[in-house]
């Protein structure tokens, strides 16, 4: 569950999964509407901040972390769940994990990730487009903790998937660089989960494959794409698509103007066809420039 | 954990890693052998064997299981886990699993797994070429049941390594068609762990890319292929190779002469310019045929 694919961020929404199923009382595996149709805890907001010394693709086999999670009301179609990956012991199990904690006062040994879900249903029985709000029946969210609204990322995804970008504005103290454009077939062997709809990790893959694509085009170490520290990913999932779909993946490289080797990808990911906007990634990375 | 990915095989070969990490003492995620260099407990021989009622494929969100597993001692170097995946509550928690069950007297609402794990070790740090033998220092298996002779897979692993089929005889009752073949890259982004081999699980997902691109080839319906019924499926692990190298995977399709929809597939899987072998796959599937 660790290394340069999606399995740990496989492992991460999993996490989310249980803590929400603990948290709501709602078999998050079996949920149903009260008309009986399924429910799927859908992602739509997927962040994990790192540092140098801790990032999601700088985990190995042997590497233990405690892991404190929390759930926060989100209304009845949302759900709001955090997480903490520390080194084992760094905090007692009493300590409650502190939203303060995930926004201002990161610490350089741990991981945070930020999940935010939103139940959804299928609005035809065998497609994956014209997917629509839902609720379980039984989903039990008003004794959760509300989230300050200062830390809710209900603004930023909302822009994101209306300009289909998070830096609408640009970027302080990056420059960009000309758009990188590649298709991708979605496969039904890799991208789809056990409800037939696009699994959630497969997002990371299929961006991965967009970045490691431009990343050959800059004639770079293709070894190195593997090594590079991550100290922000960011994923807004906005759409859905059937298997055997192209997807028109576009990458635009803000480099920093200042710190060599620092940059920031960004990954829009379109249904070719239709253009609707499935998915939108921003991932902070440090690269060893060669 | 399921759906018609890799993902339920991830999974059970997980359980496998947890399962030898009880029954023997060492922990398998931080091994080493006794001078000190990391050793893999890597996936040697992996058999799924199901029924029409359960099978690899076909298990959805919110299916349960109780799942039992047993360990057998198969000297220093290796070790054979037994898992049956059974509807809650068909066994007592008392019962312990004998091989012969899964062998001889499988139940049609079970889903029985043979993991027949090896201990290896890099012999070049930055290669995935010219892995060895190894045993990791304190790893205890004497006090293990040992697995009837008659139940062994080492030969038939054996010949299948060194013949290149599990089928050298042929199959009585099966008619080969023309071998079918196609070209895949190793990808980084995919198909390496957190060791940076091969992943255990993307084998499988290797295979089903090739198993997909024949059966377009044959112009069935790409959406029966994620919803075919896979009754036996076995795959030998002979090889690994680095990132970006080229895989030759030859396709044998053998149809039932008496039974409409019954096939055994078997695809090997060699490194093109080596043609060194890394896998053999064989399975036994009902297709719809339309």
């Amino acid at each position: 569950m660790c290394g340069a694919g999606s399995l740990f961020f496989g492992q991460l929404g999993d996490w989310t999964w249980e803590a929400v199923k603990a948290a709501s009382g709602t078999n998050v595996y079996a949920a149903r509407s009260a008309d009986g149709h399924p429910t799927y805890l859908s992602f739509y907001y997927f962040r994990v901040r790192g540092s140098r010394q801790v990032h999601p693709y700088g985990i190995g086999f042997g590497d233990e972390f405690d892991v404190t999670s929390r759930v926060f009301d989100f209304g009845p179609q949302s759900v709001m769940t955090l997480h903490r990956l520390s080194r084992p012991g760094t905090f007692g199990p009493e300590e409650v994990l502190d939203p303060r904690e995930l926004h201002e006062e990161r610490r350089e040994d741990c991981l945070y990730v930020e999940n935010y879900n939103r139940w959804i249903s299928r609005s035809h029985p065998d497609s994956n487009t014209g997917l629509v709000e839902a609720s379980p029946a039984g989903f039990r969210h008003e004794h959760l903790p509300r989230l300050p609204q200062e830390y809710s990322p209900r603004g930023s995804c909302g822009r994101a998937r209306k300009t289909g970008t998070f830096h609408e504005h640009g970027i302080p103290g990056h420059t960009a660089a000309q758009p990188y454009t590649t298709t991708y077939t979605l496969d039904r062997v890799r991208d789809l989960n056990g409800a037939g709809l696009m699994y959630f990790a497969s997002y990371f893959s299929i961006v991965d494959t967009a970045l490691l694509r431009q990343w050959r085009s800059l004639h770079r170490d293709p070894a190195a794409f593997s090594t590079r520290t991550v100290l922000d990913h960011r994923m807004g999932y906005f759409g859905n698509a059937d298997a055997d779909a192209e997807l028109t993946l576009t990458v635009t490289l803000w480099r920093s103007d200042t710190v060599p080797g620092e940059e920031i990808a960004e990954v829009s990911v379109r249904e070719s066809e239709s253009g609707r906007l499935l998915a939108v990634c921003s991932v902070q990375q440090l690269v060893e420039e060669s």
